[in-house]
């Protein structure tokens, strides 16, 4: 059985004040916490038989079977699923997200986890291992951040640091810094290098000036059919995917 | 003073079932409903007297004006804005998506509206004037899902209609229909045409197989640096701005 106590506990980490206080964070579903397993420290966890037949050795402080059906009284899923679990968030050390050596991700206020969390899912897939939010970017351990990782949270470094310093130490070593604005240059008509900091800002308002001042590379993802009468910007999200896929994509041969 | 039965009327178009019934829809926000009025019919509106001032003629059925901050009784949003109003559906001919002369989407049980919402907002980036939806696909007349198009739903008609028919008679004009897969070609090495079919699929299941027969072009979205462990997937509206990026970016010159 559950007591009180803990479910008070798990629930409390839906806060981000109490998630920085106990300094964990609450992942739920078979492949998030199969994927977060590996990669961060589980102090607690509340799984079916039946997913955990599906696991090797589960390292957990503290293991229980629900043998019950009592995910549902701590799970903030519409629908639980077959485990939840308590990890330790990590400590990165930001020395490593080195953009003179490969693409970083720098986010200038994203507000809402959903967008975050994809973020970070589609950094995975275009391999950009560090992810730097300015400190008022949403929480990447917010529980809908997590969900929408959909486990990449396991592989790529969410760093929180002052935007302005990491992209000043940026330009001062030459590293090329893109941001996009309504104004840019074409990205597909842009020379792109293969290191370097991509800057995405706010749904709402784009890149800030203390962060602009550092940007090199001015770039403009183009609507289709100019003239035409269209949406005015793209979900931040959505802008990021095609700005990384055409960082990403096979070089043409340049004659 | 707005009518408990009004109260009742707007909230209940939350529900597809009252949608359906009444055959009306609900939109919110300054830019939104701004964008909106000028496409669809609208039946009833409560603004406040700034918003209206920033408008020209409203040509709304019933127009209220909101001097007793009485749009927080019937809004769905956690921050209110200055205006709501509740449109007549409109009816789209499916013949005008013409996938011989325009590239056209289709998407093959997208369960989420935000998903929804936020391709037909880039459908619209990319000058795709035509969603073509299966019959289970959400409904883009769901307030979250009018929320996520910002406004683009005025200018992108979405259908809903049996794929396989309408991918069929595409099939059989010689009309080329695309498909991402895991096992697809690389989108990035294809040559893409100016028109037809792309059909994405379902966020779990992708694309089913009474659609998938009729794909004449088995696309995939390489991730970088295969070999390392990655995500399996992308959210499925970052992968149709991936898809539909690449069909729109300028041609290279072929030699």
């Amino acid at each position: 059985m559950l007591s009180k106590n803990k479910i008070r506990y798990v629930r409390s980490l839906e806060s981000k004040k109490f998630r920085n206080a106990h300094n964990a964070f609450l992942a739920e579903g078979n492949k998030l916490v199969s994927d977060v397993l590996g990669a961060f420290e589980c102090e607690w966890m509340l799984a079916k038989p039946s997913w955990m037949a599906t696991q090797g050795d589960i390292p957990a402080g503290e293991l229980l079977v629900d043998e019950y059906d009592e995910i549902s009284k701590v799970s903030l899923l519409s629908t639980p699923q077959d485990v939840i679990a308590v990890f330790r968030r990590p400590a990165y050390d930001l020395s490593h997200a080195d953009a003179s050596a490969s693409l970083v991700l720098a986010l200038d206020g994203v507000q809402d986890p959903g967008n975050l969390g994809t973020i970070v899912r589609l950094a995975d897939w275009f391999g950009i291992e560090h992810v730097v939010c300015s400190p008022d970017t949403a929480d990447v351990f917010a529980p809908k951040a997590i969900q929408a990782t959909m486990g990449a949270i396991a592989r790529v470094q969410v760093h929180y640091t002052p935007l302005e310093s990491f992209l000043k130490a940026a330009s001062e070593n030459s590293v090329p810094v893109y941001g996009t604005f309504m104004s840019g240059e074409s990205l597909y008509g842009h020379a792109l290098s293969e290191a370097g900091v991509i800057v995405m800002g706010n749904e709402g308002g784009g890149i800030r000036p203390e962060a602009e001042q550092f940007i090199s590379h001015r770039l403009h993802i183009p609507a289709f059919a100019p003239g035409r009468a269209t949406s005015e910007s793209l979900n931040v999200a959505i802008a990021t995917a095609i700005v990384c896929s055409e960082f990403r994509r096979p070089r043409e041969n340049v004659s």
